[in-house]
């Protein structure tokens, strides 16, 4: 009998969406019944995760204890959460259930180090994710090197991640923007990319992007699947 | 406050994440907090549908009484399923539970009819729904005219549906089973499609298709943002 996954969702729901398709597309499977259960509580109304860390903005720890809650009632076996900036409050949720968290970040660290060995990854994220240092972190764990964009770029990437993704704009109104920051990290001595924050994944799809990538959406699917005992497509 | 979804899925898993990628997607939403909160148990195990229907195959309504169950206990306030041939247990899966559960077949078919007024449907779904009659009532209460697969159609479209979509194999593998039925039923006199098995939307747009069809996951997806007290995007 395969554990069952629980996703802590909203953060955005797109990026729920698309770990959701993700688990599903990466699950080995010749039939509906070879997939793994999930539940899902995609609670869009989440405080927003940046403004907690840097503005004193509303604690998400609430709304996101009332979705484990959820996901328990249900019966998961485990916690995944579609936001990597959500990680910070790591520390504070896990206390707070029986259930253990995958983690997105330990998850996309280890495979970006292993898929690009001895590359600068540049660390495309939220301000609050960077601030808070959880890639960084995660990296140097592994002995990866990387390039955290600075205060220009940042702002930038939350023009792409707020008003395009999170908007749901059209991909030519953020291609500009996006390509500036690569652009610029890759001169800087960026030889791949970490889709940091889960809605970077969808804007890399949409822009129909050719670069080299680590996706923490589908590294994390890909931890989901083998701590519930599935098979992963292709390993 | 708007009201909340609880998605009865797995049925099948990729479905699931189309009809919960439709409904963020047609969420008339600047900002993840305009979004709608969704619980989704996504238990593939469900057993299959169409086996039950016409081959007395394992009931799969405990299963689905089991679902229902985790969508009331996380407070969800409408219950809909991406699976038309699922439909057929909604006589025995009513009484079972307070919550409302929005009709994808009703929601499909009176789109159908808007959409395509004076046309002929032809009524791509499984040998389940189709032997049921589940759209050929919906259709008829609509007033609109319709094209019912043959055996032999009927016999490709479930291959199309089960070792294609179902098994994950590329599209490549079963676009020309598919577009045989789809030139079979235009030359007996479909003017257009209703794609009414939720992996069929699947196969169209992993095609490239473009022909006069009806999605019944977004009709649906458009029914319970309404429900919801959402708007709809572009209405």
């Amino acid at each position: 009998m395969k554990k069952t996954i629980g996703i802590l969702g909203g953060m955005g729901p797109m990026a729920t969406a698309d770990l959701f398709q993700k688990i599903t597309a990466l699950t080995d499977a010749g039939r509906d019944s070879d997939h793994i259960r999930i539940y899902i509580d995609s609670n869009a109304s989440i405080p927003d995760r940046t403004a907690a860390i840097l503005e004193g903005g509303e604690d998400p720890v609430p709304a996101m204890a009332d979705s484990l809650r959820k996901l328990e009632a249900c019966g998961a076996d485990c916690v995944i959460m579609p936001c990597n900036t959500a990680h910070y409050f790591l520390p504070r949720l896990e206390p707070l259930t029986k259930l253990p968290f995958l983690s997105m970040i330990e998850a996309a660290a280890a495979a970006c180090s292993r898929r690009f060995p001895g590359k600068r990854a540049g660390i495309l994220a939220t301000t609050g994710t960077l601030s808070a240092g959880l890639y960084q972190r995660a990296l140097a764990a592994e002995g990866a090197a990387f390039l955290v964009p600075d205060e220009g770029e940042r702002a930038a990437l939350m023009e792409v991640i707020y008003r395009g993704v999170k908007a749901g704009a059209p991909p030519e109104r953020y291609r500009g923007a996006f390509l500036s920051v690569i652009e610029s990290l890759a001169d800087r001595g960026a030889d791949c990319f970490l889709l940091a924050c889960t809605e970077l994944p969808l804007a890399f799809q949409a822009l129909g992007l050719d670069l080299p990538f680590a996706d923490p959406t589908e590294e994390l699917a890909r931890a989901a699947i083998r701590f519930c005992g599935g098979k992963v497509r292709g390993e």
